[in-house]
């Protein structure tokens, strides 16, 4: 691709200050951008490199004031974030072809339909009775076990693995190595202590528009339903037990863990490394810091952290305070030596 | 299937309370159940429900004395958690169809024997010199290296990956992503700080009536073997590093992590999150709480708690007095004050 | 394989002390070797079990000097356990028949050049423009997407997915699982709160002479690369997020997780489990303790621990004061009680 800063700010609807003609063909950040590069000022914190950025054009809040000069190029937007990745969904869709039809050898189960704006990759397998949407893409090596439902414009990159009778909503995305259905840890102890396994009879129903990183696993319910809602967004390397459910538009970063029968609620935000014990409900709009441990119900609205995680604040000054335990130490022996000369004297 | 609530009762061996002829015909919690599903009381937190629940008919323990009227049938039994996981193994049976047959394309080298009730799905490699089971179950895009040994009745589901020279017990479960025998993580710094590879020759066996979930890693030993014993059941995502040995019986939660040459007993239950160190050795019947790390060897039949782990009671005594670090300042800067003031005066 | 003491020795620069005809054929571990097995003496925590091996024939340092007699001929070189391990490099070159050659059925895009000498599996997948280079070995049901270059002598283990337009060294291992290029984890929320993916544009770039363990997942970038550095080595399990770097020679025990953008330098030493969060800028050398959470930049040279993290030894005596709070607690009370005291006198 290539246009004139001045042809993206007529898109975008921004406004040009500074050299219009300036090409663009690519993105960078900011503190790596050449001179055909576009590139974005969102966060402050970034504010500093747009005086020595060598980049071709930027786009800047409307109300952008520069302290010194600039040299690039400045496109105003309202919101320089979602306008820029506006604008790489336009490229990526016109950079990334997108594949269609059925590569040879793959295994499609007789009766199975392939709509036409289908893909099937090499060495997929799609079992019996297998529902797919218009244009899912099923990257080469995944599988997706018998009776499963896949709805429209959904993508398994290649090695995702989808066990039977589980259904994915529409426009979902699953990274490579995910894993959907596999039989919930559920275990019953004998007299002797040997574990004999509960039957894992139920499934996973993944709603629309969700995302599943790289390596995820979300395990079937033992009875039921394991539910990850509506724009749930989930990083790598997340494990969702059995009978799980997670609200929408909630996101998780990676290798958060969530024990089984646990609730989550929407629109929440929750760190990295976070886990979660089982049998619990955590409200809405919660936000949890990385690495934090959540062994009891959360309230909607709160912002905990810590392991047992408490308030977001009460954390922080907890952590002050271990940081002054020696200073604690030290006023405590002053204090009683010159209690017990005080007894003495 | 389709029974009622007296048939089901009499295969269990237990005792009709309420309508014997109410229809059942599939299993649900007992907060979600309908009236034609069985479900089950056994947690005493979920008592309540018993008295709301729309569900046909309940497995509750044989002395359950109701405190409010029951709609439901009742079916006495001794255990009820593990009558109904008897049920749903012979529903489970009943259910899902067990594949038999090679699929093709599928690679099985030559001079593999192939038993007859064995399932190789398409896509799954079957290395030289490998000994097959009866009735094992490669499912599609396994991969079983070059003189591996998979028991009788053991399952490999879809991309379970085994390493070459490694040893499965019977009536395992190996769930989808689970890793097998990759290289320990073995390296030795030269004089400059540049690392050198030190090969893993080992292997690793995996005994009996084990399960290993969905995306687990065990390495291969340096040299030896890394042995997970008879019984033992892995959660997801979990990390056993080389020359670790888990002893029979032991159940470890979702990402737990096991460093190089551990030894961890049997009777164990570890839970989710837990991190231990190289080279410690952890007793039988040891009970360790979520995101725990172990640094140091642990005698058995302990219970413990926290990073540095600690015995769980003190582990609590703890996280509430750093609840109380505030209160605990106050005091200290109070005292001091007064201290000072009678030394002023 | 089969050699005596005396010729390992001499292949060694060794020096031997005892029976120099003891015959060898393989490695063991000190605890556990028999009288045909090699084994060595590096840590001194495992000294007293060179008085009671079974083993034939030890590597030891060369100023070693025994205070009880030792059964095992001895073999005294500079390094045992460096020499070890270049034997045991030895050894597994001579023992592991490296496959060559492209096994069917494969798919290799029209136009991908394989090299003579190079390996393709069963059920791998070569997509359009990729370069390959001497001796790589694509195992079975592995996958390289369009427009990828895998340097010479690099080893993709079963099952690896190296997503479009990524760069892999030369010499680097991928064990199997590993996800290289997945999507990065940027959304941008609507006024609604819902989700919008930001198009992850850029590429993942693994430099010469690095390990990726089993399942570990290396986003690609939204712009630009997420790179890792010449002679890393990564466990299994590891999460890089888009737009990491890590430099050279570091090491990463499994289950690492790193966020977005963020730097860490050259010559770290990572523990298990630990955290860093996105931005952050680690230096050169540092060493971190095992489950540490990373939440601000470190300088160099640091050896840090705790989540926070702070500095090692100021973690040890945290932990230290925090097991002593009881007793602050009750010294606290002590003291408060004989002031009120005092004031009621």
């Amino acid at each position: 691709m290539e246009f004139t800063a001045a042809q993206i700010a007529a898109f975008v609807d921004g406004a040009i200050d500074g050299d219009g003609n300036v090409r663009i063909t690519n993105f960078a950040k900011i503190e790596e951008a050449g001179p055909s590069d576009l590139t974005f000022l969102a966060n402050p914190k970034y504010t500093h490199f747009i005086y020595s950025t060598d980049a071709g054009a930027v786009l800047v809040h409307a109300d952008f004031e520069a302290e010194h000069p600039v040299k690039a190029t400045l496109i105003r937007v309202a919101d320089p974030y979602s306008t820029l990745s506006q604008l790489m969904t336009v490229a990526a869709q016109a950079m990334a072809p997108q594949p269609v039809g059925v590569e040879e050898p793959s295994h499609v189960a007789e009766g199975v339909e392939v709509p036409e704006d289908a893909y099937i990759g090499a060495f997929a397998y799609v079992g019996k009775g297998v529902t797919l949407g218009k244009g899912v893409k099923i990257y080469p090596q995944a599988y997706v076990g018998d009776g499963c439902v896949i709805g429209d414009g959904t993508v398994l990159y290649p090695g995702v693995k989808v066990y039977h009778g589980c259904r994915i909503g529409a426009r979902c995305v699953l990274h490579s190595g995910a894993v959907i259905g596999a039989d919930g840890f559920g275990f019953a102890p004998d007299a002797e202590g040997r574990y004999h396994k509960i039957p894992q009879l139920g499934i996973v129903v993944i709603e629309d528009d969700v995302e599943v990183g790289a390596n995820t696993t979300i395990d079937r319910a033992t009875m039921g339903q394991t539910v990850v809602g509506r724009g749930t967004k989930l990083d790598n390397l997340i494990q969702l037990a059995h009978n799980t459910t997670v609200g929408e538009d909630t996101v998780m970063a990676a290798q958060v863990g969530v024990a089984g029968s646990t609730q989550i609620g929407s629109h929440c935000m929750v760190g990295g490394q976070v886990g979660f014990a089982g049998h619990i409900h955590v409200g809405d709009n919660v936000q949890i810091g990385a690495q934090s441990g959540i062994a009891h119900g959360v309230e909607s609205n709160q912002r905990i952290m810590g392991s047992p995680a408490v308030d977001a604040r009460q954390f922080m000054r907890q952590a002050a305070l271990i940081n002054r335990l020696p200073q604690f130490a030290d006023q405590l022996r002053e204090l009683s030596r010159s209690a017990k000369s005080d007894k003495t004297n």
